[in-house]
């Protein structure tokens, strides 16, 4: 039987792992609003913000009362700093669907992304689910194998990435600036997200073995 | 006379404050090696961000080590877990002079920025010191009024920020898609840098009050 301490601890992960499955969610929505010009579904994402940034403000609480009751150490200590961490990039990841969701909300009632790129970004948006998803996984088994492994999935965001600015960039490109501003930035908030989880599974890993996986983010 | 563990918890402090100086010395000249093709310069901000990743993962170890020898509770506590989630703002602060600076080095010899835009990075790269050197300023005297100051400075920075774009899209653009694409990133690595203070300032607040301050980043 664990303990109380270890309980709470449990409940803590549980609420980082309920932060990684909202903003996956958010952000496979986020997508579907973006890619089918639907306001009703952008909207809902935009508001539905507010509960991963309430859990995170409520999480910070959580686990400065356990570190301050519980005077953990070692192992338990790092897995209350690397959630006080960990609660940060996920909230900042549903901070990401919440500007996908933006752009699609602005440009209604068109949709946001012209015809040529809409494959890239619909895989921008299913590489981030992917990644999220794996990330959930990694909060939910400590499998430090697949942490590692992210990095490499994170390289695919990377290739669609460029992928985008090389069609961005060529010279039959029809649309103008406005567009190629928004699908910039686009690609930079599926970039980001992703990075966000990569650095989750990162803490994860740190969590897990108390050695840094060495990236340059 | 300050016992061992506040002369320690200055030791971080000073840390953190030095990891701000440093990013706003890597975006200062990241800027200057940007709107002036200096390779040189944009190759040392490259290499210098190896020194701010090294503090950052030197303190972390430093932060655990204090917080598991030392148990702290309330007030100490609270500075240690805000000291572990500002240095990895403050880690993120210099990646985006890293990646200004890499702009200039890949569009080298050439200027990445036109003249037209060159204005408007400028202020965007004071601006950004700007904030840099008020969260270092709040870092050192721990103001709570200056914490909740920058939040306007901030928008300063959204406001080149729009007006970065409002020229991107004038109709009369005369630059491809390529700078068009180098300008949206930078805009949005000069805004991150100033968000990323944002939050370092936002800990302070909340370090030495215990509430958030409300912002929707």
């Amino acid at each position: 039987m664990r303990d109380a301490f270890h309980e709470e601890l449990d409940a803590i992960n549980h609420t980082l792992i309920e932060m990684c499955q909202l903003s996956g969610h958010a952000m496979e929505q986020a997508t579907t609003a973006l890619l089918t010009a639907d306001l009703k579904l952008a909207e809902e994402v935009i508001s539905d913000d507010d509960k991963i940034d309430n859990l995170y403000h409520d999480l910070d609480a959580r686990i400065l009362n356990l570190m301050a009751r519980q005077q953990p150490v070692a192992g338990d200590l790092r897995a209350l700093v690397t959630s006080i961490r960990m609660s940060a990039d996920l909230e900042r990841m549903g901070d990401m669907a919440h500007h996908v969701a933006k752009i699609a909300r602005m440009r209604y009632p068109a949709t946001a992304v012209p015809l040529e790129l809409s494959l890239t970004l619909q895989e921008m948006g299913d590489a981030a689910k992917r990644i999220i998803d794996k990330t959930t996984h990694i909060l939910q088994s400590h499998d430090t194998d697949a942490a590692l492994q992210l990095e490499k999935d994170d390289d695919e965001m990377d290739k669609l990435h460029r992928q985008l600015f090389r069609i961005l960039l060529d010279d039959s490109w029809p649309h103008g600036n406005e567009t190629a501003i928004d699908m910039t930035l686009l690609g930079r908030y599926y970039e980001r997200c992703a990075d966000h989880a990569v650095v989750v599974a990162g803490n994860v890993y740190f969590l897990v073995t108390g050695e840094y996986i060495n990236s340059n983010n």
